[in-house]
């Protein structure tokens, strides 16, 4: 059977997604990729997935659709205190989706591979008679022993957080229309995380996770692994300029909306100078917003005036 | 905020998926997952997504496509001669999927994790507002330098086939009504496929893939990866006494249809009786059905007479 026509799967991998396989990924041309592990070192590995309208909007611009997918996966490694190397990658797309579409996904893809220092090791496509649907598993390395967990932080260890909170959250809002962002910020935080892979955590955090569910769920989240109570203060959590600017009524919304993918750290009083120096390493901010105690798995958020800040919603569910 | 309600995720995880859980998983609670690679072993990691109403119908017993998602992605690692050890998973799910369809999902997969010696380290699982779309990785390992590629054929070498040929494509013409299937044989090979995970093939195969889009169109990657030509014989083609029973009309829907998960390989005229002896090891059946040689990478199939057989179709793309 001469000249057999190649079907679009095919040439759709080899324009688009071929140019982002990295060593060992036999150029996406085999049914497995191989990967030598770093000699002495502890992989570490995460999946997230996205879908349009549930993750996503489906309007979104395609290169910060695919920046989002990785970023959202590496903020899972650096929550670890892990090294990205490699991901593997399924693309569920419907039948009518323009290429142009793919070239910008690949485009976003190569953007922060370059950024990151990783490379497509493998994945799937497929077409489907829903929405894009896309997961991403990828891959780090740690040294043995090292990784961050959600448990093992002590009543008496601080409470710190990345960056600044909430601006993903209000960037949603931006986006379907519900309050203004003249500078574009919020849009683009919502749109484009910063995973804060890089900073150094062993030996500083006792535990730790990354903000995307909202702060309050993710901090009962430590709670429960920890099996330990945390308070924060409301005016202690780290809000942009902008967020500030949309005013009191959505500091409810910076509190327990998601998409933060800020990194959330338990610290020993005795290690929060080491925390502030790896951070200024990598010039990013740090900021102390509560510490855990002994007592029932639970969040207590405190207004200024030592109230509780009340609170209807604890964070997202993507279910 | 005392009692927080955990979502609807964070209990369907821990209900259903937790269990599957194995070392390094960290019980599922946690942002990534933990794997100190085996020492001196190169890993194999391959991804397959199944949407249904495209890989598999919306009416299929769960257990059967829990299982169908990892035997697919086990006999990519089948392919390359590596011994499977976790995997991670996306399972996106329509808000009003029953708890009995998680369930069952689950089931299927414990019953093959204890079948395949395989634990699942991670994933995600997130709404969709689309059909049930699965996503799984899958992690294996190999003796440094021992993996089997789609590249590496020589003219003269031999092509083999496992099993039998065109169950899974005439399994699903039987799910669509289009055949009768009196015993069940070809619907089961349809919905579960037969991963021929420990089939010794490094020193014996010098090229190898599986079956997944159709034999015609799969032996074309082979010619391809490895510039060659084949030519196969369509009555050496083993085919079981089901698919002999759906009659000669249905010949070519067995060599281009998909959904084999057998073996295809190529192999040494010298060692093809280390084939039949590691065959003979695990029970598979294998058989030859033609020979790779120089010349323009494309496939040929001759019937008994010598004539070439016609095809309309060199199998199926997914896109």
């Amino acid at each position: 059977m001469a000249n057999m026509i190649l079907p679009a799967e095919f040439s759709l991998i080899a324009r688009h997604f071929r140019p982002l396989a990295g060593p060992g990924a036999l150029d996406l041309r085999d049914d497995a990729a191989l990967l030598t592990p770093p000699p002495g070192r502890d992989l570490v590995l995460t999946t997230d997935a996205m879908v349009a309208g549930v993750h996503f909007l489906p309007d979104d611009p395609p290169d910060l659709v695919g920046r989002k997918l990785l970023r959202v996966n590496l903020s899972d490694l650096a929550a670890k205190g892990a090294e990205p190397i490699h991901y593997l990658m399924t693309v569920s797309t419907p039948k009518d989706t323009p290429e142009a579409w793919f070239a910008g996904f690949a485009a976003g893809l190569a953007e922060d591979q370059a950024i990151y220092g990783v490379s497509l090791l493998g994945g799937d496509t497929t077409s489907t008679p829903g929405p894009i649907s896309l997961s991403l598993t990828i891959i780090g390395h740690v040294a043995p022993g090292t990784a961050i967990h959600r448990f093992g932080a002590a009543a008496g260890d601080e409470i710190w957080v990345t960056g600044t909170i909430g601006d993903g959250a209000l960037g949603l809002a931006v986006a379907l229309g519900k309050i203004v962002d003249p500078t574009g910020f919020l849009l683009d935080r919502y749109r484009l995380p910063q995973p804060r892979v890089g900073l150094e955590l062993a030996g500083i955090a006792s535990a730790g996770m990354d903000v995307s569910d909202g702060l309050v769920q993710d901090l009962g989240h430590l709670c429960r692994a920890s099996d330990l109570s945390a308070e924060i203060m409301a005016d202690h959590v780290p809000l942009s300029d902008a967020a500030r600017a949309a005013g009191p009524d959505w500091l409810a919304t910076c509190l327990t909306g998601g998409d933060d993918y800020e990194l959330l750290l338990a610290v020993p009083p005795d290690r929060s100078e080491a925390l502030r120096a790896a951070a200024a390493r990598i010039g990013i901010a740090v900021t102390r917003i509560g510490h855990f105690h002994s007592g029932p798995a639970e969040v207590m958020v405190r207004q200024a005036s030592g109230e509780p800040f009340a609170l209807t919603k604890g964070g997202w569910s993507h279910f």
